[in-house]
């Protein structure tokens, strides 16, 4: 029996996460949840599957929680509740399906308690990788990818320990603005920017899907995941989504997963890692789908794409301003304070302000973060 | 230095398995070659690569080499000289690129010598794919597999030792005839036969592609190399012959091996496994290639490959029949006797003669061969 934590159980990976632990309850067992506000659906949760363990942000929802349930569920709250809510002995793997900059702080505390981690908050690499990768190293922590470009190229990457890897072709559906040009970009509507062609996510990630910023948050992420230098990330936009990535070796031979898109696979083959386990998904069918197809990425017109790999080349802090001027800019466009190509515009301003320096702490990564907020809110 | 044995050095692997040593003098020392009645190459790959041994068929054959060549390698002929050519002390690794159930011999003493296989004959597991891979078990001697196919199953199936394959996905060019009808083929030409659009093969192999025997032949070695049910076993036809095939595992995820088609990486693959070396090919670039495609088999039409899966789930002598009578037939239509479509049509009728029976030695399949010869004969 696993015992698992959720950081973000009420988002898509998190509630996700759940139906595997229904269809598997012999063999996964929900010690911890956390979330944020949805406290309703947190309730229906710890009904369900009595955690010793439930972290949210705030006092006031802890409060509410707390007169609502009836279990033993203990009910925590903040940063020190969230630590809690992953060190917590018993726990074997923390699913950190978070979304943002939220998530560095407990991933970190939870490889210090020596979890195994299934890693869906891409943000914790991009802005902490080199700290975060070798903290696992250190605890002996496996850190195993749920994004599933990144399950897939860690399934492409099983039996050649041996082998260098050449590059990797990681996979980008393109998003529901595929071939648009700057001209139409301009007009485009929150609506258009949420309605993404192949996956169900939650919003920031949709829309990161959307500006292409998701494409290059996912190549940092590789690049730490991995030990890739940028030149070994190729992205290879396939509209089909589904090759979900792949690994080209010195010998020139390619190893690619492929599937439906449905995120169960990659959060399921964390979970029971190196197992794969029997489930009610349908089959791939390329008959039906008849064709796969693929184009060169359009960083000109998609310049969060670009803006991205110039950060992983920059590296040091230049990663972390790169993911903090995004995920502000994509609350002010879910807020509707700006357009969607501010954006690429509002953070390539900012990192072009910034002075990149050396990042060696998660305090330091803090100071960044907070150098680029109040850089943007300042301009 | 790994040494190496060459069952068909003068064809298309032999040769190109040569190329590879040409590349990796360093690594692969070729002790033994073997021919049929390419003479002159012969002489020119002995007087190159120096080997102890070299076999050909035919004493007449033996001694002209043996007039020709200045050096110490030792000529043999005959089915004995064959077997002392992949059983002399000192080959580490023999590969079968020899074409047709001749190799199946040979094979079978290399096993019982303790010797790994580079397996490019598929008709030796069609033909005796209990018998092989029993003794290979026993002589805990690697059956590395060649064919692209083949190879590449091998590769996606690396690191999954303890997952189940749900099912694999063979992938079929569809060869030079892919849409035609009944009727259309009936006017096919040799040279059309012989025409293939993405591979450039032996003969023998390039008439079983236009056919899809080629593809039967290949799930019967399949079926044998990885132990699978015919059910287990979906052909696809993809014209572009990028994806070399595919696992399903259990849990719908699907790992593929792609690349350009050229057999140096599959060849290579067996001679070093499990380390890649990098090569001078080019590497796939997708986006040059921009879609591939995927369709059903039309198995009413190319019957060969129905034929196939019924010899496979009939089992027992059915597939030597198969085999035999393809390889007669192929040798037929080379020799403008016969049509493209009465390959086909003479391989159905002989199956529906023979009754099948339980075979046991490599006596009882030359029986059975002998069998199918008099029947197709006698037609």
């Amino acid at each position: 029996m696993k015992k698992i934590s959720i950081l973000g159980s009420t988002g898509s990976i998190g509630t996700q996460t759940l139906e595997i632990v229904r269809e598997n309850k012999e063999k996964l067992k929900v010690y911890a949840l956390s979330g944020n506000s949805n406290i309703n659906l947190l309730e229906k949760q710890i009904n369900e599957f009595k955690p010793a363990i439930c972290a949210v942000m705030y006092k006031e929802n802890a409060e509410k929680l707390r007169s609502r349930i009836s279990g033993d569920t203990k009910i925590v709250y903040g940063m020190d509740g969230l630590v809690q809510s992953v060190c917590a002995n018993g726990i074997d793997i923390v699913v950190t399906a978070i979304s943002g900059m939220i998530g560095l702080k407990p991933t970190i505390e939870a490889i210090r308690c020596g979890k195994d981690i299934a890693l869906a908050n891409k943000e914790t690499l991009v802005a902490g990788g080199e700290i975060v990768m070798s903290l696992a190293k250190k605890h002996n922590v496996k850190i195993l990818p749920v994004d599933s470009e990144h399950s897939a190229i860690f399934q492409c990457l099983m039996g050649n320990e041996e082998n260098r890897i050449s590059k990797i072709l990681l996979t980008a559906s393109g998003g529901p603005f595929r071939g648009k040009s700057l001209k139409e970009l301009e007009t485009v509507t929150l609506a258009d920017t949420l309605n993404h062609p192949n996956w169900s996510m939650g919003k920031k990630i949709t829309v990161d899907s959307a500006t292409l910023m998701n494409k290059g948050l996912e190549a940092i992420e590789a690049k730490w995941l991995f030990d890739l230098t940028p030149e070994q990330i190729q992205v290879v936009v396939h509209p089909q989504s589904i090759i979900h990535s792949a690994v080209e070796y010195d010998d020139h031979s390619i190893i690619a997963q492929m599937g439906n898109p449905d995120m169960k696979i990659p959060i399921q083959f964390a979970l029971f890692y190196p197992y794969r386990l029997e489930n009610n998904l349908k089959s791939l069918d390329l008959f039906e789908i008849g064709s796969l197809t693929f184009e060169k990425p359009d960083m000109d017109t998609f310049k969060c794409l670009k803006l991205a790999f110039d950060a992983m080349k920059t590296g040091n802090s230049m990663p972390i301003v790169l993911n903090k001027a995004n995920e502000l800019t994509v609350e002010m466009l879910l807020n509707k304070e700006i357009n969607f190509l501010d954006i690429q515009n509002i953070i390539e301003d900012v990192m072009l302000k910034h002075n990149p320096v050396k990042v060696e702490s998660f305090d330091e990564i803090l100071e960044v973060a907070k150098w680029t907020v109040a850089n943007i809110k300042n301009k």
